[in-house]
């Protein structure tokens, strides 16, 4: 047929989902990378390399697969024999146990963490999350229309969260506080006694705590990872985890909502039902992989989280030492946890770098070396490192970044520093 | 802490899924699985289990596990060799090829219906949906506040779309027809000729396709299947589809979203820009699945298709003989496409059969056997029931169901049928 220019076509796409993906990490990184030259040097950090993987996990997929014990649609909640295996692994570290009925299962912590937002989502609410913090909450509050509070953390106390900061803007419209433990990007993991602290004032102020931890297994530092859900004679408690950061299965999609309800206030609240009601209208975890995760979190050895705990730690130790040598960049804490460094900009110390996202697109345009500005966990003028690589690729990377840091900053100007480790 | 029952805990859950969720077949498979009496005869059709898988597909996941190449996270639209195998596999029976930039890769068919329904929803629009249909986008229209308007089909011509019903509910707010080719849960493929005049429809309506092929590989009548696409000269068009059901891998929550545009209607309808807004935000599938995609595709061969579309062909002609001797169920055509067979429950013929609902109740508390009734699928009075399954065991299904509507129907008077191939 001959095109025919006159047709008035009354669709056209939303605008509905624009803002919301406009926050989203994978946009900054989308953008970051495709200003890398392809010609040029090596892009860091490797795109689509990862460190090892857990053998256990990839059997037990191998297994599923071949054994068609995942070939099934799975209820819209989650395969059972999975959600038994989170709730019992779960329990290990808690005093009141989880059942199979407290657990989700959900496509990676993401969805998880959507789920969390979506359930307790109402007009007019607003929402505590982290300043910084990782997006996806920022993300689906802005799909869902709430109001996003923010609440800050304390420099001098190795980034406990700042409570007098959660005190100032809570009201009566907030309905939960969002933690990350450990803190991506900040690097920490909160002690037993400052997630109790977060409890008693959560049960003050009238409000849940909801607790993404899927970090919980790269800890380094000297502070052991306790579960918020220890807390949950206190205060109802949400905790969100997945395998892909603690087994290495980035990509694999799988991981789970667990509720610690308080006196069954989950279910008298309709929290509940709720969870379950977007469950299913919405995407599904592969059964394939759901029937994995009894074996992945029963028979992984201890071995593979120490020794991935020590690749990190090394890494760890590594970029910081080599921070000593770019006093343009400080960071204020060595990392314990996760897989990044996260330091702030002194922006007075640069030439021509106007701002973070202005140091992040000049270094990927002139270093092929991607690091994710600030601005994408809420807190401008600072930038998150990837720490994840091998020791001469993150050589290079922080030879890139001196290099970069150097040619754009106020020659002969670097201040006497006491930060990144010099005093 | 002992425990404080004056809190006022200021969350709740939302409601904002309540409505829609009710809506999905998985609540109804729920509540009717649960009827049955697990201490009882075999509940049919039997839960988890499933025609055979693809060899092909199996290995390529566990090459894909085994070598590390879906480990790591994909782009929020896709893994490109996976967008790419799509387009190449689609492109085969188009005269206008797609490119890897045509194709979103989704968590199965039921994302990307989601997907289709999300991006194109406005407030005040209207969608055609068919009546009878799989439900999932009515499910997406109740939670986006759509409304839907429904279209049927002409019994006497096989199901063909009644074209006047379109006419009938289109207005200045419509902006889309949604089809289902081949139908579920009618059972039927459209000829060429018949989606042309869709088509043609269509354009002289301003409004455009979405059609999900998710059961185009099985096909097993007289029509052979022919893709939506190959009409996108006249209209724009989405095509969905998945490897679930061509595959038998259900669970697997791998499929894919192709915009077929029309002189770049798509772009410039700001269509484009709204898929990648809401994949950014949104679940993504399992990397490791979609790295097994182009194998998955390419290599399958023939003959797993073939037996497969023999072994329904065969359920479908065993199943449609047995309704002969049940006079209180009409099926008005034998299925020539997906895995049931739809039937008219005569309510008439019934001494103690309410509706649908209650049918299907009654069947799961009193045979341990679940047919779906057709409010599932917005069509009142009718019944979907599986034939996938082996001939012992449907014969099983079937003495059951006419063991039941035996027990239920006025003795003694059944009619004289002219349906069911009886004349």
């Amino acid at each position: 047929m001959a095109t025919d220019r006159n047709v008035h076509w009354q669709f056209s796409g939303s605008d509905a989902a624009k803002a919301a993906s406009a926050a989203s990490l994978g946009t900054y990184t989308s953008k970051l990378f495709a200003l890398c030259n392809p010609n040029g040097k090596p892009i860091l950090p490797p795109r689509g390399e990862t460190a090892e993987t857990s053998h256990t996990a990839e059997k037990a997929v191998v297994k599923a697969v071949l054994c068609g014990t995942g070939n099934a649609y799975a209820p819209s909640i989650g395969l059972p024999a999975a959600k038994c295996a989170v709730a019992d692994y779960l329990s290990r570290d808690l005093p009141t146990k989880l059942s199979a009925g407290d657990v989700f299962m959900t496509v990676g912590c993401k969805q998880a963490i959507e789920l969390a937002v979506d359930i307790l989502a109402k007009p007019n609410a607003n929402v505590l999350l982290p300043k910084p913090g990782f997006p996806w909450d920022v993300v689906h509050s802005i799909y869902q229309n709430l109001e996003v509070r923010n609440y800050e953390f304390l420099r001098e106390k190795d980034y406990e969260i700042d409570l007098d900061s959660v005190r100032a803007v809570v009201d009566e419209n907030t309905f939960a506080i969002f933690i990350i433990n450990p803190h991506n990007p900040n690097g920490n993991t909160y002690s037993g006694d400052h997630l109790e602290q977060i409890a008693l004032l959560a049960r003050e102020l009238g409000i849940m705590v909801v607790s993404d931890e899927v970090f919980r297994w790269t800890v380094f530092g000297s502070n052991h990872f306790v579960p918020m859900g220890k807390f949950s004679s206190i205060v109802p408690v949400i905790t969100l985890g997945s395998i892909s950061k603690g087994w290495t299965v980035p990509g694999w999609r799988t991981g789970w909502v667990a509720l610690h309800d308080l006196d069954g206030v989950f279910k008298s609240k309709n929290v509940l039902d709720a969870a379950k009601q977007f469950l299913e209208i919405d995407s599904k975890p592969a059964t394939v992989i759901q029937a994995a995760i009894p074996t992945i979190l029963n028979d992984t050895p201890k071995e593979f989280f120490d020794k991935r705990q020590s690749f990190l730690k090394d890494k760890a130790d590594f970029a910081y030492s080599k921070l000593k040598g770019i006093p343009s960049l400080t960071c204020y804490m060595k990392p314990e946890a996760c897989t990044f460094l996260w330091t702030e900009l002194n922006l007075s110390s640069f030439v021509d770098i106007k701002d973070d996202e202005d140091f992040c697109e000049k270094l990927a345009t002139e270093e092929n070396l991607v690091l994710l500005p600030g601005i994408a966990f809420s807190l401008s003028n600072w930038a998150r490192h990837s720490i994840d690589m091998d020791t001469p690729t993150l050589e290079d990377a922080f030879g890139r970044l001196k290099s970069f840091c150097d040619r754009h900053s106020i020659l002969g100007e670097a201040p006497l520093k006491d930060v990144n480790g010099v005093n």
